[in-house]
């Protein structure tokens, strides 16, 4: 049913499957070999690994050896200081210091929880960033603590505004987090573009074409060649595609994104970003301010419930909630080793050795 | 270019045009007619008659006859109680006294506001409620205190969960209103469907076509003569449409909602919801605690120039942004009158002389 979306998937051909363990060794040495103290290399690679864990592969550890480039070239500042520039008892506005973002959003979502914990809500909004990686993991750090988790980061132009035929906007990702009981938990982690750009750079190195609607021409024409590159000459589709089908939506979710995330922090929206650039905003939401947790939880898991058990389209195997996927190639990954892209698996190797710290994949 | 869309709109033939004062007073009137305390019927009649300004018509005071109906035969508690029954300084559950569903709407963003002035955020979650009209006007509320305005909504269910083929989810509306300096507000107020419920409903009354994309049959074809009423026989596409194209974004978004109206608050997700039952969650965010406000203001000016300058798609007359077709309906309207649907028009002033109130349109 799903060819398109299929044939993008890593295999036994266009991959090989490494232990998460060693692949975290690996990152947090090659991190490490430019310069990360160890801390921030540590928490860098455990965000990498865990993309990888859950699939999200265009944002897994097949990244590492480009951030060490970054680090060493200093377009990333290491070591980096995350600073407080203000603070109240439930909000703070953060400066990432110009390096991995990985570490300004995790702190970020480190004081949003605490924060929570105290006074019921967390809020931070973080300039001056980077990457930062799977916008997921920040906020499933809220789980543990039975809270609700969020976390938003934007980007620079690769998205059209609806009716609108350049980039204006990032892929500017969503993730929103809640705890279930005995059912897995609800992870919802998207881009606000039709497809997460990660996804055409893949369609681009598999060599396979894209489906129509992710991306147009600036004269408005669909694509279905991935095209190479950043540019004028194309621009990906927000959600919902054309106005018919809401793109005003996913336009204005990604809007909304660099609001919280750019305009907040005054890190700069979307257009005012250089390349690899990214403001992020992180929330947690303390449940046993508002009612019972295990009530709370109880309640999550009837609607999971429900929601798999919905009569499916002809031709879909079932209905799924968000995180399924993820929780399916985690359980798969941990057991079998996570798939690394033959290119990137070579890559991280020659990284490894060019900067003379040990090989472990 | 959107034929469709076009014909959806009211016009000379299909609806009359009336002062937005005396649509307030008649609904006012016609809400009292039946019960609703003088501030509860104000309220009310403000919120409808603000959409209706606003264009949008499917949540204006068209539906005020209808109201008056579920509160005369007693499915709205009228007089009803806002009753807080757990509260910390940045939050609030609320009960809406399963009363009219504007009124806890209403209470919960004056709370939110309130808190997030005292502690930089304010977050409420409101139970026992009904339909809330435009949700956009809750999140609008925060404007003028310079903070950012979130309100979200849950219905019964409308909308099928990603690869599944019956209604599952409620449209479940996302609001987001933050403040700009010189340029209009930005103001988001969005169905996590492909469209409203009410466009479908809409194009039923006028008898035109609805595109393929936003509804299908439970055997999962294209519906383009828009159904009546609800059932397992069609169900409308979340956000995206379908998988390749992001279906489960929009899906994601709908249970998202539905765990900050209806777990959050135990009043129940949306296919345990009665018909006509709404649970709703409302946030402010102070501004001032992140940033200077009036430069946050100057850079959401940047970001609404620069968005509106984006060249357009061939056909389009020019990019716009969240709430720009809003801002000149209610410019248009509010000099001009606001068009009444002719058949909605007719049942307004036929329930003023039922209720023996005064007519004043």
């Amino acid at each position: 049913m799903f060819v398109a979306l299929e044939r993008l998937k890593l295999n036994e051909t266009n991959s090989v499957r490494i232990p998460a363990a060693d692949l975290h060794k690996q990152v947090s040495a090659i991190l490490q070999g430019v310069g990360t103290p160890v801390d921030h290399a540590e928490i860098t690679a455990k965000i990498l690994v865990s993309a990888s864990l859950r699939g999200v592969d265009t944002h897994g550890v097949g990244n590492a050896a480009g951030y060490s480039r970054l680090i060493e070239n200093g377009t990333y500042t290491v070591p980096q200081t995350v600073e407080v520039i203000s603070e109240t008892g439930t909000t703070a506005l953060l400066s990432c210091g110009n390096g991995i973002g990985f570490i300004g959003a995790h702190r970020g979502m480190e004081i949003s929880i605490e924060k929570a914990g105290k006074t019921g809500l967390g809020m931070t909004t973080i300039r001056d960033g980077h990457h930062i990686g799977m916008a997921g993991y920040y906020a499933m750090m809220a789980l543990e603590h039975d809270m609700i988790g969020i976390a938003m980061t934007n980007a620079v132009p690769a998205v059209r505004p609806a009716l609108g035929a350049r980039s204006m906007l990032g892929t500017n990702p969503i993730a929103f987090a809640a705890p279930a009981g005995e059912e897995r938990d609800f992870v919802l982690d998207m881009a606000t573009s039709t497809v997460a750009s990660g996804k055409i750079a893949l369609a681009r190195r598999l060599g396979v074409p894209i489906p129509e609607g992710w991306a147009i021409t600036a004269e408005g024409e669909a694509i279905t060649e991935p095209p190479g590159g950043m540019g004028d000459h194309w621009t990906m589709n927000p959600l919902g595609g054309t106005r018919e089908q809401g793109s005003h939506k996913g336009y204005g979710l990604s809007v909304m994104v660099d609001i919280l995330c750019g305009v907040l922090s005054g890190g700069g929206f979307s257009s005012q970003l250089a390349t690899g650039e990214n403001m992020t905003w992180t929330m947690a939401i303390d449940i046993s301010k508002f009612r019972d947790v295990d009530d709370f939880k109880a309640m999550m898991d009837d609607m999971i419930r429900e929601l798999h058990a919905t009569p499916a389209l002809p031709g879909a195997d079932g209905v799924l909630v968000a995180g399924d996927p993820e929780a399916d190639a985690a359980e798969d990954r941990t057991a079998n080793g996570v798939p690394v892209e033959n290119s990137q698996y070579d890559e991280l190797r020659r990284r490894a050795v060019q900067l003379d710290v040990e090989v472990f994949i």
